[in-house]
């Protein structure tokens, strides 16, 4: 096990009713701001909940923080919040509303061009961040991490800051989300866990098997999920796997990838596909290339989670990698690029750009722009 | 799943030499008190590692924390902690020496006499505290709570206070452990992980599989470390499942049980008896009594812990009895009273105690004085 040191301080207030708790969570005298994705939980009742929880508060309401959030809009939040003087913020929504937040609140801190901290990577001076989750899949509700783009430059990168002072995950507000969302939150989910798994064997006992644990669930729940959706207990499964996939709880200790998600960020940045349809393209790819170094944990998966026995090491390597691939198919989502009608031109842009900032992500530090080409080139 | 609200600040500082990083991690300007236990720490090299690391600061010392903390040594600490105005403790040993720091940490803080804080159960107004672990086993340090005993009236309770700010967990640090010690942490370490599993099924998938990682763990390395106990990564994974065993992660949103630890904390207050030792006995009668009533989860563990896969299910039920028991006896505990010299006496005893307080423990509440006895009558 290698050493690290890990903390997280995020309060999780898990199930049903517990909007209601807002008051109660966030300072009397804060001055808050309460911020938004483009709208839906007006639809599904979330919004309702909120108003009524925080009813006889003020606050100020920022609307429009996008999937893949842009620096473009997060300045607009930036300059009412410095105006306001906000200093509590609570994002409701998914992945990228939370993601969006964060950058609001350290960009309230800070005194110069809030893209100047995204470039920077971490800025850890902002304001208090809190959420209401309503879509499972980036753990960003437990975490410290953001990912921010530039659709001028179409460029999009990772952030870190400060921990959510809580998150509030209600299985409910999940019932009414698209199907595609849905697919794209488990697929999320899976490869987080993957990218924190699949890389050497024999580093820590625990940690293997709880992220064995994780794939295991979201692998059982996604076809239960597409049958009864609105099902507490498989969307509490689903709540809960996507939060402790991404909160550093099966990351003490080992090695991690990421390469996937390197790659994914530039096809999203290039094209703008789902994150999760981009890691479902992009993660069969890593094992076809990679099967060589990932071998040892490839059959350990394949043995614990897929439950496959039988065969060579080569055998049972193909049809673990087959497996992974058809479980994001079940879910309904494409595993090729030509299927997104993507093609050498944006291969040959990623080499580029990988090339021009000295890439050498994944375990190894190999994957450089050369490789991310192969990968790519493997999942046309 | 259950409604739960988890939150766990604990900063875990892990690997081999991190006890350097002592004076950065304690405030500069801390009137510290070290609280040790009987002195092994002056053996091992700990204490001159603690020594080493904090060179130029002050500090004050307190010896003789003992095994199973009683009020009388801690009231002493109290004593001079409150007459040195100490604002920082840093609690230097095994479990009992950090379960006694935090009563210490309350204490100081509270103008009356601890032992009604201890009987009142929690108490949150407290000296800031972190820990450097030597023996892995209860789990206080990344927790909230402690148990405290008063000799005088061989009592022994839980107390609930504040998380360490930071524990140092460096797995070098317990090679020089005696094998019955391992034992212990072994045991206690399985025990925690089953009073938080071994309830009812279905309740949260990812719970369900990360109690199963850590007993596969702890399983899988204790005839390893038998052998081979300077093993660095066994020890490593021996710490790291002591740690995540009770700090709340594999407990979120499930009914929890403890009435296995309620009786073996008896058994300690009557006869002394090391706190592993007495969950090694009492553990298989709770699962020989209730057999019928945890007949779902006894299953699912045999199943997926044990690879039992044959046999009707009350064949498979013995048989994971059976090899629950045996692993306690392959650790070198003893597994029934009779072996420890008590008999029909104690056990009265305890029934009275449980009756008198109005005992109902366990996931169904049914454990009572009279459940306590007939549980005890299967250990003899």
């Amino acid at each position: 096990m290698k050493n690290f040191v890990f903390q997280n301080p995020t309060r999780l207030v898990f199930g049903r009713g517990q909007i209601a708790k807002l008051a109660s969570l966030i300072p009397s005298d804060a001055r808050l701001m309460i911020t938004f994705g483009g709208g839906s939980v007006k639809k599904n009742g979330v919004y309702e909940q909120v108003v009524e929880a925080l009813k006889g508060r003020e606050w100020e309401e920022f609307w429009g923080i996008e999937p893949n959030p842009s620096i473009e809009t997060l300045k607009k939040a930036i300059a009412i919040g410095k105006e306001k003087k906000i200093d509590f913020l609570l994002a409701v929504g998914g992945g990228s509303t939370i993601d969006g937040t964060k950058l609001i609140a350290a960009g309230i801190k800070y005194d110069g061009d809030a893209w100047e901290l995204v470039k920077r990577g971490a800025y850890k001076d902002t304001v208090p961040l809190a959420t209401v989750l309503t879509l499972p899949a980036t753990g960003s509700e437990m975490n410290s991490g953001a990912v921010i783009s530039r659709y001028e430059t179409r460029e999009k990168y990772a952030f870190y800051s400060r921990y959510p002072v809580f998150s509030i995950l209600d299985p409910e507000v999940t019932y009414s989300l698209p199907e595609h969302q849905v697919a794209c939150g488990l697929a999320d989910t899976f490869v987080h866990v993957m990218e924190q798994y699949m890389t050497t064997t024999s580093q820590s006992r625990v940690m293997d098997r709880w992220a064995e644990g994780l794939l295991s669930t979201v692998m059982e729940i996604a076809p239960l999920i597409k049958q009864d959706k609105c099902n507490y207990d498989l969307m509490a499964d689903f709540m809960l796997s996507a939060t402790m996939g991404l909160n550093g709880y099966v990351a003490m200790g080992v090695t991690e990838d990421w390469a996937t998600h390197m790659i994914g960020h530039e096809l999203t940045a290039l094209h703008r596909i789902t994150h999760g349809e981009t890691l479902a393209i992009v993660f069969p790819g890593m094992l076809r290339v990679l099967r060589e170094q990932k071998k040892g944990k490839i059959l350990q998966y394949a043995h614990r989670v897929l439950g496959i026995n039988e065969g060579s090491e080569n055998e049972v390597i193909d049809e673990a990698i087959r497996r992974t691939e058809d479980f994001f198919r079940s879910l309904g989502l494409t595993t090729r690029l030509s299927e997104n009608n993507i093609g050498e031109d944006t291969i040959c842009e990623i080499e580029r750009r990988f090339t021009e900032r000295g890439a050498a992500y994944g375990e190894a530090g190999n994957v450089d722009g050369k490789l991310a080409a192969k990968i790519l080139r493997s999942c046309m």
